[in-house]
């Protein structure tokens, strides 16, 4: 049967990536307890293509993962090199996202419940050299200085993500990196409050106004102190409560 | 050229709707003003099939709408009655989607700006009986009773949804429906407000904390002192900002 | 600490739902082999109100779930009388949704590999009648009738999701309503196919050409063939590769 | 009233952007024809912010908006130089999306339908230089050469999405930006056909059978002839109807 993929192409023109997207599958993630936390991802498996070749075979990245679908997050480099080797490419690339569980106390009555982020891992093998970014999409709470400051009581407050990314020489776990986010809000949200929680709660983000400025900026004096890191985005969206749009604030470093 | 649509079928299952979905179109809307909105809705358009007749014509459905683009709500009729002529069909339906905006006055300084809520229009002759729901998606503020209860100072609060479906014996504008949402809430949200109109939202809202399910009966009674609404549905949904989901509160009338 | 929800209500509104929505939170699902598969789901938990309460205890939806994270949907019962009876309602609602992954082999050299469908729950407890729906949104090919006829070679063909929605006396696997649907369409799609596999797939969908009407009806026929189903919806949307819009049957039993 | 925006700040940390995103508005854009088109479109608009100031005056982004709505793209740049200057600003940068419509006629029997395609603009000002991308993602249609080759008969076929994204030192309309996609496809897509224009389009995509790889070097090579283009990224997504993946292909210049 005729191998139409390995034809020479004759417009000699190299493409950058070529692979499968959209590809949902099961994985087991290793959590900083120790245990497997288990989740459908959605991926992206891609190789470079050669001027001269008229196609990748697109099959193969399937089983590839096929081959790895317990991923310890602290070796990822395995299956970016998998997918280079079993498509005979220079470089290789692969990217998931998926929903993770963090279990936390609730700050007074210290009910226990799961706060689901979502996570982000990028690799890449391009020219030789490896790279690994991990990006964590916390939920928090911010609460407005300039409404505190100007209002005879109250201030507007509301749900608010904070998106780091981060290259590392050293792998950091999820939980942490969702830990600095939550520790540079107004406050943490929680899935499961009893009322002396709640009080506390508002109170808390009361006392601890933050524009999406201040947050962006703690989060990145915090991730300045880590040691480690090659380089790290923040991105924070605050779904303002006083209007249908976001407050938003970067910073990369 | 070979009709197969039009071929018996001789499994005899009658359809319930056929037609086409997810189809984009733009579409002119007059408002309350008199002027006219141009928009892309997002449309679907559906008859029932005999049990003996293979298949519908689907290129007819694109046909009809290039006849309406220009859409009168006081006149959705037009277009629910042409799909069933153009299509020879029992029953039809016509149901689609955009985002409307809404001239608003900040509550102090006065300034003007636009207020996006979302509208979907659902329209159908079934057994020869036209009906027509008009729903709008409204985003409003709410503040925690409970919150500020318990708390020595401030309260949880956050952007809400309110989504009224009405079916009415007469017209509704959406600027209409749309302020019974606003009424309801803790506060209206605005795009453009100054810091006095912050401020006095800030405290307004203060000032007026709700529940969804205050905000769900609220809306209800004012639904209920309309003239010529036959039927009604309210859903609520409060993006809240101490927790990662929704609360959520629902009246069908 | 006062306790806002439990005061009377004077507007004496009955609410019909009130409760929980996007709530993220981890279960296991039993599959048909045996075995447990372990997923996040996006979850909505609500009851009843009665017009004299002013509003329900959000936090115990919470606390209900974390009692029964081990789903087997064999007794999704017991988590909607647990959701009645923690939050004193008389009507209680559940509803989830998550990606779920079916073990298939490739049609001709066998290969395995995973096919995700997607999953909605929806059971509830109204008068004190339990009813339990579950709909299985499956992706399927269709090839068209009309275009492989008037074509002097080829037709087109697409990728379609069929979403069976059942509810029945007897408990019925996932596993078994997705092959249903793929039994009715042009061909089953697959994660993995080997070249052999493409060649079996393109003939056999080239042999199997069917409308939306069609698929439609041929599931029908299916599950009127099966015992104790009360009532079923079939959905079918064939994304149509020579359109930017979804051909669109469904019937409704 | 105190103005907490515009307090010193002492963390001293560089903001590269401030702003507003998720902003919906109402804008006109100038056709090629000369007509305008108005539609709402997704905004966001952001400034960087020295590290020595508190906050960003987040209001005045919707001002310049307001003074903007008749939008040319002939003159994005009036928009970002208003933004930078409204906001005292270094750098200063503008996104906005919106669906398009391009009307088109079938192929042999010429019916006249709008085909739509979804629009980015990406313009900044940074470091005092002006740059604007516009990125056009068009539905066209593929066809596998390898199915083609491999099978007896017929081949799979699928909707699929070209995404150009330019810089260029002259303007290009939208309607050349997917022309251009639409002729390095298997087929152009249409909202409307008849039956002697199915024939053809089905016949036409057999005889231009093309990989995902195909199509982005064919687009790559017409970008290229193309003068005052200083970059572009071509990304093809083909929904596989024989999968329920996408196959992919991207190459940047």
């Amino acid at each position: 049967m005729k191998d139409i993929q390995n034809l020479p192409d004759e417009r000699n023109v190299y493409l950058n990536e070529v692979g499968i997207r959209e590809f949902r599958y099961p994985v087991s993630i290793k959590s900083k307890d120790g245990s497997w936390f288990s989740t459908p991802a959605v991926m992206s498996l891609r190789v470079d293509l050669p001027g001269t070749q008229k196609g990748t075979h697109m099959s193969r990245f399937v089983e590839v993962l096929q081959d790895h679908a317990k991923l310890d997050l602290h070796n990822v480099r395995a299956i970016v090199e998998a997918i280079r080797e079993r498509l005979n490419a220079e470089n290789s690339y692969f990217t998931m996202e998926f929903d993770y569980f963090i279990e936390k106390q609730s700050p007074v009555t210290g009910h226990s419940s799961l706060l689901d982020v979502h996570v982000g891992v990028d690799a890449k093998i391009v020219d030789g050299d490896f790279s690994f970014c991990t990006s964590v999409n916390t939920p928090v709470m911010t609460l407005c200085p300039c409404s505190k400051e100007i209002s005879d009581y109250s201030a507007h407050n509301q749900r608010a993500s904070i998106i780091i990314t981060l290259e590392t020489n050293q792998f950091i776990w999820i939980e942490d990196i969702a830990k600095i986010a939550e520790e540079a809000s107004s406050s943490p949200v929680y899935s499961l409050l009893k009322r002396p929680d709640e009080k506390y709660v508002t109170e808390y983000a009361y006392d601890h106004p933050k524009f999406v400025e201040d947050v962006c900026r703690d989060v990145k004096l915090r991730l300045d102190a880590l040691p480690n890191v090659r380089h790290f985005a923040v991105e924070v969206m605050s779904h303002e409560s006083i209007h249908n749009h976001q407050a938003y604030a970067k910073v990369v470093v």
